[in-house]
């Protein structure tokens, strides 16, 4: 008992829904599989067993509990938003020229490019294999959707992230694309699936869109806000000429010479000694960190507030304290 | 008249599907578009537009036709198609680091390998949309798992190019995966789509499966066997080093000496001077050529025989014509 309390609300998610994610990773790894290609499982195993929190499958899951669901479709549902996901890290590990994630040594460093973009592309028809058997056509839809949504918000962030034009809707539509689609298609399968009347599915598909916005703000923020455990550098963002909420809300306010400098620096890329500080100046001389704060904490209340029209249930509260956690680590 | 009788078998396709591959074009046109992200516009139509002869689309069109659909749904799978193979290509280019496709620069050159990633990810997305509108969870699975097949065949040819120990079995393998994957499941949703018996739908299914595996064979035989119109250059998959169908017959007849330049050439890439001619005397010496294109024709034949179970009509001797046309390069 002292143990649940102490752990973090994703891990006694973990818990609660360990019978499930169980079944998950046995699906998982049986579609990953392919007869005829050994390096699909190599790469898939890498990255499926990094140890990621596992968030997506379980908030479908969660969704399905909370909706009373007893039918075996979502388990493959959450399969399908857990492939997705790691397609689109493979594809976005290839975007970003990363080497490093989580701690380790990325796919497309280990084997190459081609392996990461081939093996995604994979993952994704795997994903599309796994939610036709469902047979349900409205999962079908919201999930494709979100898949579509999530490439065109990264096409977004290709073009949108040094472009100082770049407004607040825009950076809104582009975290919508990076995380919010998948977590809110997440959280609304597990509804529609249950076959729960409408108001219910509205209300999972705002909870996940919420959090989902709510989690990648906070992200952002936490670039500026200054070192946390999520072992984040303060000024990666900066480094990577990354235009997030913060420098837009910033970069709004600023007079003729501030706009100078967030041109030298984001623009153009030339960035010098003590202007991640001067950066950090004027965020803070503008209340851009405050801001971008509160607006965080506000898409957490409509996370919570969509959550509360379900009845109390250990799972809903559960669901309502990781939307609490998301946002703690910049409370 | 005339002109109809001189004209290619293609094209005679295209002269008779032009209303339903005007819908198709736009259908096509109207979802590759983005609200948000321009860049997405640009580069498929930079593609789509490129004047390939869109012959799985129209392979669609024509199987549904031959049923005698009559709904609105050909047009939709059509585009599914051709989205499919747009982004296949994409993803292809970005993987062959190629720089030119008929004859244009590639897509990854005009703008970058981030583009194509995304924006191939993008078109997949958008091909799932549109089969799912069809509501027909058939059409879904084919084509769901026709998406896993090519994307398994390229991580196996990753793999397997340059592997003198790949057998005709796994080249077989391949070929489904690159060409007919999709050219099966495009001939075989045509009658999915209008509900046929099952005896008609396999025979869709094994008339689009034999016509792209005799498609490949004669791509891979032209490679060696002279220069015609395609504009292939004789020895380009030599020069890649990539293990096609005449390589792996001469490589199984081999003896110790001939095995040590195949492994000199293929799989250590160390070629020089006079390799390209010796290479197509040990072709020419083992039959290997003359076997290939049997192979060819034995594929063409049972396109052929599959199609004649329709049927007389002029659309059904129009896609003989076709199959004929296709191996008639190298007869």
């Amino acid at each position: 008992m002292l143990d649940q309390i102490s752990a973090k609300p994703h891990e006694r998610l973990a818990q609660i829904l360990a019978p499930e994610m169980q079944a998950v990773n046995g699906l998982i790894r049986d579609r990953m599989a392919s007869k005829h290609a050994p390096r699909i499982p190599e790469v898939t195993a890498y990255l499926v067993e990094a140890g990621g929190k596992r968030l997506r499958p379980m908030l479908t899951l969660a969704a399905a509990k909370l909706c009373g669901y007893e039918g075996p479709y979502h388990i493959h549902l959450a399969s399908t938003v857990e492939f997705i996901h790691t397609a689109t890290l493979l594809h976005d590990d290839v975007v970003d020229e990363s080497a490093l994630r989580r701690g380790r040594k990325t796919a497309n460093l280990l084997w190459d490019n081609k392996s990461s973009v081939l093996v995604g592309d994979y993952l994704f028809a795997r994903s599309f294999q796994l939610m036709t058997e469902t047979g349900n056509l409205r999962v079908l839809r919201i999930l494709s959707d979100a898949a579509a949504t999530i490439a065109e918000g990264e096409v977004l962030q290709l073009t949108a992230a040094q472009d100082l034009k770049t407004t607040e809707e825009i950076y809104l539509q582009v975290v919508r694309g990076k995380t919010a689609a998948l977590f809110s298609a997440a959280t609304e399968v597990g509804g529609v699936i249950a076959g729960r009347p409408e108001e219910e599915v509205r209300a999972l598909f705002e909870y996940g869109d919420a959090l989902g916005i709510a989690f990648q703000i906070v992200d952002d923020l936490l670039d500026y806000w200054g070192s946390d455990a999520t072992g984040k550098n303060v000024g990666d963002d900066f480094r990577e000429r990354k235009l997030t909420l913060p420098l837009i809300k910033a970069h709004a306010r600023a007079g003729e010479e501030e706009r100078a400098f967030w041109k030298r620096v984001i623009e153009k890329g030339d960035q010098r000694d003590g202007d991640l500080d001067r950066a950090l100046e004027l965020l803070n001389r503008h209340g851009a960190l405050d801001e971008t704060r509160s607006e965080a904490l506000a898409w957490a209340g409509r996370a919570k507030a969509a959550m509360l029209t379900f009845p109390q249930s250990e799972l809903r509260d559960l669901l309502i304290e990781l939307n609490d956690y998301v946002v703690a680590r910049v409370s």
